[in-house]
């Protein structure tokens, strides 16, 4: 999927959110445990019941990856199942990957040729060419952590180096890679008050925003300092739906939660655009 | 394993040697294409041909994972060989995972306590919580990149954050967490010049040291200034040895090549222990 096609369908549904697929075998209704494949049956109802209010699903890898093979098959069954069916709805891998380039290679062939994700969320650790083998596909994304939602992003990403804190120099430095169009960054919501400082360097990147709702981080203020002309943000939340009911009307409280904030969002673009 | 454990075995094999099982299916010997799973026939062979010589052994996931289900099953079972056939050595996931603390968790039991392997590799852009999860299983190891091995390691690792590298930090901080003891460090055979300072801030901790054979790092050079009083060096080694041939005699061909490392690794410990 193209950047253009991504922000034609925000444009269409008057919706910026991503719906983590954090999909757990211990948290999920009860009654689904009887389907021979649990964990598809669970997304397949919450993307059916919410698709019209999203613009992308992110499936968070290690989930799948915790039940093995049959997580992984579980994991391909919901892509498939959205490409089918959705093929207008932005899928991310959130796989956190990086490693040296010909192991680079490897990942991204797994995520973009055979599974057919559009974007992957990659760490930036190991530099350049552990980040150039993802940027090589056409029409699909990497999402490049650089100011991640939890605590722990304050051990390494905000420490000085140069000037400037450590997340900065991710963002300037990945600027300067080949094909570095198809560069996208992780901004935690619990880090509102960075966005403008971000934006000063990356004004036309789209941001994929984790940590509102269960993690506390605001939409307002994270719409307030980090929207550009295209709105440039994708916001997920993951437990906050998914998880809205463990009943038997788990789809239909999610979509009432996926909702609230596709109205707040709709409210958001109405005010800014 | 225990360290204790990992230890004895590198005294009675007069080897600290891993042997990294980077398995694809365009580079192994054709023939094998006609069995049922040829990546796991391929890493059977290897391991049944260099078990003696070595004392872990590291598949890379990323080359499993790009096989989708079929890789996953064959990585299953190369860790099951591994585990029922020679319990002695030291398995290492070559994972580089990290995620907030409820997803690195999951990424902790599906390599520790799901597919049974002594220690993964994972990346520190995330911090303390990312990286907690793993430390938190007994007798587990939780390898930390510090300094990789790759031209990318200097885009980040190296710069300078309070008046030291990024590394150094890492190093640092890490010793801090919870059940620290559980760390290893991934240090980069191509980066040897930096061992010494690095000795000064992990002295006793093992060091998987990547690099040494196809990127050009020095076994001898790593040794004189990695080395510590229990060897402290699981040095890898992977291309060079498992495609030393791509013919029907690939596994004598790995052999003779690992021999090669061993008995180098044997005068080393000779002259130095």
């Amino acid at each position: 999927m193209t950047t253009q096609q991504l922000i034609e369908q925000i444009k269409i549904k008057k919706s910026f959110l991503t719906i983590g697929l954090d999909t757990d075998l211990t948290l999920i209704p009860k009654h689904l445990l009887a389907f021979e494949d649990p964990l598809f049956e669970f997304n397949k109802a919450i993307i059916d019941a919410t698709f019209d209010l999203v613009v992308a699903y992110k499936p968070n890898i290690a989930f799948y990856e915790a039940c093995g093979i049959k997580g992984w098959k579980s994991l391909e069954k919901t892509i498939n199942y959205l490409n089918d069916n959705y093929p207008e709805i932005f899928t991310i891998a959130d796989a956190k990957r990086g490693d040296i380039g010909n192991t680079s290679s490897m990942y991204a062939k797994a995520f973009f040729a055979d599974l057919n994700f559009d974007s992957v969320t990659v760490a930036p650790y190991m530099g350049k060419d552990s980040v150039e083998p993802f940027l090589a596909f056409e029409n699909k994304h990497t999402i490049l952590l650089a100011l991640t939602s939890n605590d722990g992003a304050y051990d390494f990403q905000t420490l000085t180096v140069s000037g400037k804190e450590l997340y900065k120099q991710v963002l300037e430095t990945s600027k300067t890679w080949k094909n570095s169009e198809n560069l996208m960054y992780v901004v935690g919501a619990t880090k509102a008050e960075y966005f403008t400082e971000i934006r000063k360097i990356v004004p036309d990147s789209f941001l994929l925003v984790p940590g509102v709702g269960a993690q506390g981080g605001s939409l307002a203020e994270v719409c307030k300092y980090g929207m550009n002309a295209n709105v440039g943000l994708l916001i997920n939340s993951s437990r906050g739906i998914i998880y809205a009911s463990n009943g038997t009307d788990f789809a239909q409280k999610a979509r009432e939660e996926a909702l609230k904030m596709q109205q707040e969002m709709e409210r958001i673009l109405k005010a800014n655009l």
